[in-house]
């Protein structure tokens, strides 16, 4: 999407052909389920795993579908992103899928282990501070270097539609469900997650989990209107960033409510998603299981999605262990 | 199996009837793939992941062949047994489940993660010395004074016959291959594979991985009898004890070879699978993959099961931040 276009809303069409479109380069993920979480909560917990996604993260769906969905005169400029990581990572690996250029501007801060991922799949990095008025004025520059095609992380209607994937493939696995909680940064999961629940299964409510932290989203539901914090720091790094229009259009009409968790909640979940499940996850990817041992009236004998968005750590700097 | 009694050798329908007795018991566990190990190793590598296994470990099939097999007047006093951590713990998941007591012998130095599970399951632990002779002196004294059954880790065929259990599933679920590597420690897990593979697959080449630090069953199968070592000092904390009578049977027969690794070969494909792969695991279970690393010419090209055997890992000292 270059800045002359404008942006549309995808519908539930985009979805389908996404699907096609990438399922030869995803993984149709496993879902998960726990007995002794099942317990915990008082709820039926199906926990669907996006950190076995190829990339080790559901950002791979919509990177890909943006990469293999390009017009052939776009190829050879390549593409060009900011992230603060897994969106990085995830264009570099369909970029290196389809043979074309990939830069992303990174946070200079961003994990060690997201940036060596990135290097592996043959992304250029090109850094910035950890602050999204820099990501954008450095991104800026490298648009007008390199001629790329821009795939926004979340604010396209090609991730949307990718992302849009991994319910649909939740609804299918699954079968009926009373409600999905997604983490929400930017929206991108959560806006896929609103479009295909919306139009194949609309007696699923929709829930978000954010870190107390950068509760930008929160605030926003409630105050009808995107609100945009300037570097929010959390563990949850990959939930930093804000809303923009188009995910703030799924959130807005199809978010039943926002949940917040603490850091120290956060990392007792993903602690014990790890002790218990035995799968390697994100801080952001607890911050649902989090929101819901904190609001168990609402889930309460609830058929209940959860989305493990990603499995990209450093397991050098585990969080429970720098405390 | 109780001192008067003498062992004897499990065979196949000893395996078909615990497979059907432990069902309700256990999960039958997935097989993941990896086209990042595939390459590295020049192999197609399938893992058996029974680090999603009840109590976390391959180990809750035997226990549960020997619990569920028990005969009524035996479940008053229960059953009894020493074990480096995974074997209490699988035990005390049987009997939990079947509601009988259940006493353990357990090294001081065991993992503190595998002493609070023992007592999660309900499971009573008397402690010893981290040695095979303090182990077994302080185990004779508990079923003096208990009176309850003996369910040996390993030297057991009830044992035997439900860990073979897990190669059962492993050929339903892949089809032909061309070898198996399980890690060795007193060979349970070995000998069970032996007794199906052998009975139902066997052009199927078994592999035992051990570590450097405990060779002793790579030294019994040069020697041609069984060497025991006191003590011996490995990451691999499920992998220090000795062969005995009736696994020494299935490894003598049945094991083409042993393969070691040292301590950091371990250690690094420890972290090298949960990066890539994205699941917690034991250093036990790392030990077939870093041997297969280091012996790529007796793998490449062939189709190789891998028996990840369990997730137990106290997440507070994980080996590669020790170092």
């Amino acid at each position: 999407m270059t800045k002359s276009q404008p942006l549309s809303i995808p519908v539930i069409s985009d979805m389908f052909a996404a699907h096609e479109r990438i399922k030869p380069y995803i993984h149709k993920t496993p879902v998960l389920t726990s007995s002794y979480f099942n317990e915990l909560s008082g709820a039926e917990l199906f926990f669907k795993c996006e950190n076995f996604q190829k990339a080790g993260v559901f950002k791979a769906r919509g990177a890909s579908n943006a990469v293999f969905g390009l017009a052939d005169d776009k190829l050879e400029k390549g593409v060009a992103t900011h992230s603060s990581g897994n969106h990085a990572l995830s264009l570099s690996y369909a970029a290196g899928r389809r043979g074309i250029p990939c830069t992303v501007v990174m946070p200079r801060t961003a994990p060690r282990a997201k940036k060596e991922a990135v290097k592996g799949y043959g992304g250029r990095i090109v850094e910035c501070e950890p602050s999204t008025s820099s990501r954008e004025a450095v991104f800026a520059e490298v648009v007008a270097e390199t001629g790329a095609e821009f795939v926004h992380p979340y604010n396209d209607p090609r991730v949307i539609a990718g992302q849009a994937t991994c319910s649909h493939e939740l609804i299918d696995q699954i079968g009926e469900l009373d409600a999905v909680v997604a983490p929400i940064g930017g929206g991108g999961m959560i806006s896929g997650t609103c479009l295909t629940l919306s139009n194949l299964a609309p007696g699923i409510k929709i829930y978000a989990a954010e870190p107390a932290n950068a509760d930008d989203a929160a605030r926003s539901l409630k105050a009808g209107h995107i609100i945009a914090d300037d570097a929010p720091e959390t563990v949850a790094d990959g939930l930093k960033v804000p809303l923009k229009d188009l995910t703030w259009h799924f959130v807005s009409n199809y978010v039943s409510d926002i949940h917040t968790a603490t850091e120290s909640e956060i990392i007792d979940a993903m602690k014990l998603i790890w002790k218990r499940m035995k799968i390697v996850m994100e801080p952001s990817s607890a911050v649902p299981l989090a929101t819901i041992l904190k609001n168990k009236d609402v889930f309460a004998g609830k058929r209940v999605g959860i989305i493990i968005t990603g499995g990209n750590v450093d397991l050098d700097l585990l969080p429970w262990l720098n405390s």
